[in-house]
């Protein structure tokens, strides 16, 4: 019986040389930009030597390959839509990290804060660009025509959704009266529009009638999974996350159990909204405080409550398949590696 | 018989509502992205009223129509990837106003220096994605999926040329020694791409067997194009052009004139290349010397005869295809009047 780790373990390298192959073979002139975009990737140095730095977790394109699969497909002929997703998700952390002037990802330098913000963009745009013709490269494997563009439909949606859920976040930060429903939509289209593409991806590939089955599994786990995300942006650890524990505290953004402790009425979220509201940015010592004031207001609880209840319908969708058993028993072991990183 | 202009008016609504039709559907939420789009297009003001600012000479989506019909196409047929021409067009000035700190763009303020650059890369993101979409608007016409999949193929491959052009651009400014080759092969990327693309787009729609000789003629155009905008960028009239006459010189922009008299040698050669090359900024009093060293070293006759030689390349291709006569004819008084703007 193969688990997600030694189904990830046998499929990473395959996607990892496919994007390579994407980057690889620029002219010397053009060695500049091309290695800006193998330096995001971590796979070289500022200086152009080879590194072997954090990727990330690559989960995306393994969603494709493990959908081809479970929807009765070769995963094979989905390794260039699953290389299109990972550069299309690395193409919008450049942008990102630009403009939440983020200085860093995954422990190094943020691509911008080395190159300066002109070249990042460009570099970003770049990316971009490589990930549809990753896509293309569908024409190479015995799909149809019309399949290759359907495939090619649901990413350029998806990549829609991806910009209108950063225009909401970014406009988000500027607002003091951000509902829950509001919340919903901008993560809907900035973590699960991709998340949901990457399985609706391998299923077209294989050529599945159960599309819509795929697209809600896609995107309920992609709300939970975001959801997972807010609360480690609270209360998970350092190491996990590789981000700075309780670092979405001090920065005063706008998640879920935030958004949930100060919809909240009474002394406690009053008290929280004025630390949430005040012009002075927030210390260090502030953190505690807010903290417990998140408890009182059973932020944590309630968050989890909606995790469970997308992991939930997440896999309601998937039982609505009549997918390969053991493909469909490595969703649900992702779901539970995915969800309960905090335990 | 039809002149340029004729052709122009008959069909820049309808290109023009295409383009509206992709960007008017948006839910309330999203109204502020989606007005950053139409405010670059010309068609809002920043306040969200309706606007008529100018919008460029929209001289590529015209150029795919007429292609379209040169090889004996209905152009209606090609609207989705005349408007997707044009969208991508101003997705690359969005990005490149960020990219060059150019505050002003067609007489109003560059979007990013409304919005900001964060709000602003992330539109021109958008615009990116929604020029894909257009394309794939394709499929609502009666083209078999392989052609558009062959046109969905030329048009990334031609975002990839912008970026890598745009790379090119970029680091020039950096260096002191850059050869007219390598600025050759960055203004095939930067713009003669696009042009190539335009027409190379119009011909697949019409299922042309003579790709490569539309391709060519597209890519001479393009290339005699940017040269004739280099002339007018140091020897243009204002009101032609939108930018300030001389603005090259003050900026020192390294153009296909500046280049080739940086590139001879003797006294005057010299004398340029101390103030190209000196860290103090130019002042305006000393255009009038630099234009005389440029007169000196015969740089706008070989940039005019450069001009000339990429125009009758195109010409030449244009005479390799059997299109169609009046539709040949129109190409050809479109090179006159691209070509002779300063005359």
């Amino acid at each position: 019986m193969t688990n997600f780790e030694t189904f990830s373990k046998q499929w990473l390298p395959r996607i990892e040389a496919e994007m390579r192959d994407m980057l690889s073979h620029e002219p010397p002139a053009l060695r500049g930009l091309y290695g800006m975009m193998r330096y995001h990737l971590g796979w070289e140095t500022p200086e152009g030597e080879p590194d072997d730095a954090p990727r990330g977790k690559r989960i995306r394109p393994l969603l494709t390959l493990l959908s081809c699969w479970a929807a009765g497909g070769d995963p094979v002929r989905a390794i260039p839509a699953a290389a299109a997703v990972e550069l299309l998700h690395n193409f919008s952390l450049i942008h990102d990290d630009i403009e939440d002037q983020s200085l860093t990802r995954r422990h190094r330098a943020a691509l911008w804060s080395w190159t300066g913000i002109a070249h990042a963009i460009n570099a970003g745009d770049a990316m971009f660009v490589i990930s549809h013709l990753a896509m293309l490269r569908l024409r190479n494997h015995p799909l149809a025509a019309q399949q290759v563009l359907d495939a090619m439909q649901t990413f350029d949606e998806t990549c829609l959704r991806l910009t209108e859920g950063q225009f909401m976040d970014m406009h988000f930060e500027e607002r003091n009266d951000v509902t829950l429903d509001e919340y919903m939509m901008m993560i809907s289209g900035k973590t699960a529009a991709l998340i949901s593409a990457a399985v609706v991806l391998g299923a077209i590939i294989a050529g599945s009638s159960q599309i819509d089955a795929y697209r809600t599994f896609g995107y309920e786990l992609g709300l939970s999974f975001q959801i997972e995300d807010d609360i480690l942006g609270i209360w998970g650890k350092e190491a996990l996350t590789g981000k700075s524990a309780t670092g979405d505290i001090i920065t005063r953004k706008k998640t879920l159990p935030v958004l949930y402790a100060l919809s909240r009425s009474g002394p406690a979220a009053e008290h929280l909204r004025a630390y949430y509201t005040r012009t002075s940015p927030l210390t260090e010592n502030e953190v505690p405080q807010i903290l417990a004031l998140l408890d009182e207001l059973e932020a944590r609880a309630f968050a989890e409550k909606m995790g469970k209840r997308h992991a939930d319908a997440a896999l309601a969708a998937l039982a609505n398949t009549d997918g390969q058993a053991e493909a469909i028993a490595l969703f649900a072991s992702l779901i539970q590696l995915l969800t309960g990183r905090t335990s």
